[in-house]
């Protein structure tokens, strides 16, 4: 029997896609990668991904999962692989509100999530901008960030538990309701993040959170980046620790996004370097209800303490959205990131991230390193601040193969002399694999190496990512 | 040249202790665990450890790394190995305010980080009864999880960055300050909590939180645990997140506390089942700032909390603390059972967890099957409550290892069954084996040893601890 008559026998014949009906699944998002895979088969229970594991372990055939296929790093790239489509597996199983957590498939799509939480005046509170065709379990593998991990953690800080098929087709149940359990070594975070190479995460325990009653969001412009961290740690100070994102747009990026979308309006009348985007969000209700006089505590708090940076001259202009439409406005601008980046032609992306009192020697560092290496090339930053993530858009005067591996090993020796990350949020995938061959510590590569070895002897589980051959 | 000779040459002859000299490292606090071992070796630095490990592991030598040595599982038993203590590598070697980071040594003993935050008006929440002698080494080899996790998380939640010496004595970098940092597999986390079975922890970055600015914490008896969940919701509501600790103690524990503290005063007038000491705490001026009327609002929400409660009969008993003694009172209360513990000679310790809405299923299930099995057994419980984590002791009246061993499997048929863990907090150890190879995910248990077998072919770090021969 073939392999394709065996996966057809698990989960019937118009859930088995081949040659053109791969289309939809055969790319990712950037376009940047594109193969057709053997085939994309959609399992609908966990039963199936064990056996379509099974059946291509015996055969010795690779293993691509894909969930909503917005990687931004070629983690899904199918090459001579069985893509593994968790699309159908999209069930919110159950939320416990009282407990506060949801039991989800692997396919449910990030949105679907929020709904479901706000329908019980709670939040899972993982968002980034993919956030309508993002699933689950993609957001799982790569540990993917976004704008509120300042307030919630990471991925792995949100999700308590796990159901991972492994590259033999066994099935591991590690879906704790728990939030404390230490039963032996952390494989749930050893298979968050880890791209699909170790195992395809079917299930997961995720902690929701009280849904805020209140938003306060501004438009921030400073002179300097030690002033956005006092920003952030004076908003936190006031409101005891309520900013739920602090993101950094520069200039050109404020730019791009009115060409790309005309009918978008400047953040200010002014042009400024440093553009922030805060929000805090309450749900004590002594900081979200209306007082006699008008006003809302937490706008009140988010006022004064931009009125006293503004008299010490650490803030130089400030926006406060007045109604919800001001804030979606705000988010969009931000969300369009996306869409933003495509607008340029050839560009080095770079998620990287630094230590968040160092974010300006990283702006001054690198901006010495390209007057010496291509003093025309611009650069276009969005910045998850908060965190030190900074999407850093470096726009070459040339398309040169080798001008640009200079230009992105400049940017890497600038992160790492400042203790940083080559890869903060987005994962390596095929991308940032020769930034982990030249850049990550070696012992650690070796002891990744021996782990992916031991859980996947076979190399079947989406080979060739994560993972450089060679130092 | 001898192995001792050897290890005398790196550290010096003052620091490798033998025979008698090691009776300060060779039993734990429990005292149930005492082996002298071949020797105690203590390093000075990361260099130290890396040469020792490399001697012990020519040797084939076991190595066993010992810091506080308030192992409750007898996860440093040190028989025929070489005992690496962490105490001389116990600098501080950097706080950055700024960025809430401290860098430290794995010798740090708890309190003293507690101390070097606390100068920065900041702190580093990890706290438990043992703080005062417990190094940080110990605690994130162990995951340690303590009163604060329901606020700020656990260990693994509460650290950015890990040195590591491996088993054949190379040092893995992944010292990382970042808040994000996806570049490959998460050794940090499978690090932590692995009980020095697959490298020595030597260095951390950890993450630093603002200082409350107030404290509200109190003292409330409830009738049933469902009113506790409720307690606890409603209190984060009304505050916004702010419960910092909400610790459970039954009418025995606060019993056998009076016994053994004759001088220590009871917590009501009345005695109840359910007692359950909640502190939350505030970091905003405008919950902690003094009003016009004398209040503080912190305080004012716990107590209209309280009261809106006891309006509905779902606290039956409540008294706020009204000074920092009161407060300390209630604490030293709770971090006494540490002590009060061993006042009743035969016991099954228990330290389990279940999902935070099924405490109550647990207690009714555990006591219809003593009910069966040791109709006359006591047992006390103290608990980490806002967690759903139970120390659950219990005394049978015959102290008989079959008759202990049925009782044992029958409390981890009922956790269990409410999808709960056989341990919580305190780890495997060599307590835990047997629970480990009769009840983790078959699965999951093979995956472990197959990491640890590709991390520690040789079996020398720590062997016989977490990882039980078979199934």
């Amino acid at each position: 029997m073939t392999l394709l008559t065996q996966l057809r026998e698990i989960v019937g014949d118009t859930h088995v896609l081949t040659d053109a009906e791969t289309a939809k699944y055969d790319h990712d998002w950037t376009g940047k990668y594109q193969a057709t895979p053997i085939a994309v088969v959609r399992p609908v229970s966990t039963q199936d991904v064990s056996d379509i594991v099974k059946i291509c372990a015996a055969a010795k055939t690779a293993i691509v999962p894909v969930s909503g296929n917005t990687s931004l790093a070629g983690g899904t790239y199918g090459k001579d692989a069985v893509m593994i489509s968790m699309e159908r597996m999209n069930d919110i199983r159950e939320i416990r509100p009282d407990a506060r957590i949801a039991i989800v498939g692997a396919g449910a799509v990030l949105s679907s999530i929020h709904d479901a939480a706000d329908a019980h005046d709670l939040v899972f509170p993982l968002t980034f901008g993919a956030k309508g065709s993002a699933m689950i379990g993609g957001a799982l593998s790569t540990n993917a960030g976004g704008s509120n991990v300042v307030r919630y953690g990471s991925t792995r800080g949100l999700c308590l538990g796990l159901e991972v098929v492994l590259p033999d087709g066994q099935i591991m149940n590690l879906m704790s309701e728990l939030h404390k359990d230490n039963s032996g070594y952390d494989l749930k975070n050893l298979m968050i993040g880890a791209e699909g190479t170790l195992g395809l995460i079917t299930s997961a325990v995720l902690k929701l959170f009280p849904k805020p009653r209140a938003y306060a969001t501004a438009m921030v412009a400073v002179p300097a980046f030690p002033d956005a961290l006092r920003l952030l740690n004076d908003l936190q100070a006031a409101t005891g620790g309520l900013v739920e994102a602090f993101e950094y747009m520069d200039a050109l990026y404020i730019a791009d996004h009115l060409t790309m979308f005309p009918k978008a309006r400047a953040p200010f009348e002014d042009k400024h370097d440093i553009n922030i985007m805060v929000e805090v969000g309450a749900t004590a209700p002594n900081m979200t209800d209306l007082q006699p006089d008008g006003t809302i505590p937490l706008v009140t708090l988010l006022e004064g303490t931009l009125g006293q940076m503004m008299e010490d001259g650490r803030v130089v202009d400030a926006v406060v959205a007045q109604n919800d439409a001001q804030r979606r406005e705000m988010w969009e601008r931000r969300e369009a990131a996306g869409e933003v980046m495509l607008l340029r032609k050839t560009m080095i992306n770079n998620d990287i991230c630094v230590p968040v009192d160092k974010v300006d020697d990283f702006f001054e560092h690198i901006d010495a390193r390209l007057a010496e290496l291509d003093p025309k090339a611009l650069h276009s930053s969005v910045s998850h601040l908060g965190d030190g993530n900074i999407h850093f858009l470096l726009f070459p005067t040339k398309d040169d193969a080798q001008h640009i591996d200079i230009l992105t090993e400049a940017v890497e020796d600038v992160v790492l002399s400042l203790g940083g990350s080559f890869s903060a949020e987005h994962g390596i995938g095929l991308t940032k694999k020769p930034s982990m061959a030249r850049r990550k510590d070696k012992v650690a590569l070796a002891v990744m190496r021996s782990v992916k070895a031991a859980i996947d002897p076979d190399n079947i589980m989406n080979p060739g990512k994560v993972l450089p051959q060679t130092n």
